[in-house]
């Protein structure tokens, strides 16, 4: 392991800043350092189908007028050896003559991990990848929490969203809860959709708040798909979701049912001709398949997906196990009655509840935004200490 | 304003000193520094009837062998001009020669409130008080809120104390809650009781669980007094609550009613045998009167009242408008149904629950502790700032 690691701590920088951007791609950042260490370019993955990092970083130094000859290259996920949207880095790492190619982690997928490595290490040049438990290896998987989890549990990232009273009531017992928190959370809460491959809600919550679920309040190169559950397609092209998204970008909208195909032909003929995708995928009690649903947007490159529904969904994912994580906003009142969070329960014992743990604290506006983790969900992402 | 205001900085951090030690006298601290600026002296306040913090300081310089003479005191609270468990400090510091105080606040009591200044003026001594405003007077202000509460409005400062998993269910319905939260909030809990002068509970609590509600996870050199809203006196004397509390220490048992006394008096022999006081406190609906009692528990200097009831008292209090502060431990978990933080509802519009500002939030072993204070309740501590 390098003993000076900033211009790693660089490149994961530059990481950072494909947040928004490279969906469904994983965020990674690269940089080059000549033989003395001085940084000579950089570069974070650009959208789908746009350069990956270490080409940015290339075409950074190549812009300067300095040469790639014998440089180190520092990027924060393996490159990758394969033909995808774009020509494999490792190729133009090779080309560009670089003779050192420092990694913090390597690819989650256990078909690909460890092939870039391998053809660099071929083309002679000398590859180093920092321990596992590092904290450059821990910050680059964080960041591709969603990636990492479509890759190796074949499944996306689920993130619920949740607002509430700090007693936590989400509305009242009429329905109301626009709006409990306030406007700087509303636009935190679009930022954290922003970073999602998919928003997800149900036919529920269509009816009642007819949300847009777009990105708005928040800047954004890219709009995330909309995925509503609705069992017996009963969503109304009217509803508002249909309209052009916020930004003029456009997204998918994905419906899915748990009608067999005839059925759903003959229901959703108007959602197709609005463009809507219709996914049948029937489950027990006439209810959408959850975990299949999820399977399906994992071969459809969500990488983290942004649960935003009523309590009744969000129960019925929280029972399933399929929850990752909740980001929860917790406004300053108390409301005493009305909906919970999430409808789970009643239990007898307060170990059948969904056991978290914090990750997290902040106050945004006058509200509190808490992240938690349901407990050992994460286990993918880092590798378990040697006992 | 003194350009150096570091000796009273460390007069405060003296004052912090007292927390759990002063009730109900307030929470002060005192250093004397001499004609170079060095600090020769400093103390604070004492359990009540013993010495205060400017006593305390003068004896430290003596007992250094030091002089008292030309000193400058540094006090966080106004000293003190009247006859009360212990002779007026004015008189200590007159006597002992000093040249000059510097007082963080005025005493807030409105009768006495500028009295010791003028006393210690009228001896010939220089005296300086912070603009009401300035950090160090805010700050010593906050240390003494329940004291502030009770001289200004003849009431304690109402800290209510919940526990609940992250979306705020207190107890499953069968009633079990014990425990939500973990031994490290459970710890910090009897803390903050430690420096209450009275922790308050309802019958309800009593015949569930059987608490004792004294200060025993956390070191303490006094026990809270500990109020009991029993309407119909009905509280048993075989309640743990009248087992010796923890530390050896001792504290009384008062229990509020709404019975007429010559009831009450029939009723409750077994409990004055036992120790408690009866307070006759008959409100509508045969409830007992809670504003009536926090003006009695202000009469018997109580400073900060615990709240730590169920969600039915912890309604009525928000209800009637007696809560001024939340102190919420929320656990990493979610248990979707049961009973909530307070009953207070239905509501049918948002803006019919009780407004809060967050002040603080920290960690507290696996759990989040959360400071919210009842938006304006705390308007008499800081004088406003003129416009």
């Amino acid at each position: 392991m390098p003993a000076d690691l900033s211009a790693l701590t660089l490149a994961q920088q530059q990481a950072t800043q494909a947040l928004h951007l490279s969906n469904p791609n994983p965020r990674v950042g690269c940089v080059l350092t000549d033989a003395s260490g001085l940084v000579i370019g950089q570069g974070h993955t650009q959208r789908a189908g746009g350069p990956h990092a270490e080409v940015m970083a290339l075409r950074d130094v190549q812009a300067r007028g300095l040469s790639t000859h014998g440089a180190t290259a520092w990027v924060t996920l393996e490159p990758c050896s394969h033909h995808g949207r774009t020509p494999p880095c490792c190729d133009a790492l090779i080309a560009a003559g670089v003779a050192r190619v420092v990694v913090s982690t390597v690819d989650p997928n256990p078909l690909v991990a460890g092939r870039g490595v391998e053809r660099l290490r071929a083309a002679g040049i000398a590859v180093e990848v920092l321990p596992p438990d590092s904290d450059l290896a821990r910050a680059s998987r964080e960041l591709n929490i969603g990636f990492f989890s479509r890759m190796i549990r074949g499944q996306p990232w689920v993130r619920m969203k949740m607002a509430a009273s700090l007693d936590g009531i989400s509305a009242l017992d009429n329905g109301v809860s626009q709006w409990i928190t306030g406007e700087a959370a509303r636009a935190d809460g679009h930022a954290w959709r922003a970073r999602a491959c998919a928003v997800l809600t149900g036919i529920g919550t269509v009816r009642e708040d007819d949300p847009m679920l777009d990105v708005r309040l928040a800047p954004t190169p890219r709009q995330p798909h909309l995925v509503v559950v609705d069992s017996r397609l009963e969503l109304s092209t009217d509803a508002r979701l249909f309209q052009p998204p916020a930004h003029g970008l456009s997204r998918q909208i994905l419906v899915a049912h748990a009608l067999d195909d005839a059925t759903a032909q003959a229901r959703g003929q108007a959602l197709l001709a609005r463009g809507a995708t219709l996914l049948s995928l029937p489950g027990p009690g006439g209810k959408v398949d959850l975990p299949a649903l999820l399977r399906e947007l994992g071969r459809r490159e969500v990488n983290e997906l942004h649960l935003e529904a009523g309590h009744k969904l969000n129960g019925s994912f929280l029972r399933e196990g399929l929850v990752d994580e909740c980001l929860v906003y917790l406004a300053p009142q108390l409301l005493g009655s009305g909906r919970g969070l999430a409808s789970l329960g009643p239990f007898h014992r307060l170990d059948d509840g969904t056991p978290l743990h914090f990750t997290a604290m902040d106050r945004v506006g006058n509200d509190l935004r808490i992240l938690a983790r349901v407990a050992a969900h994460d286990g993918f992402l880092h590798p378990q200490t040697a006992a």
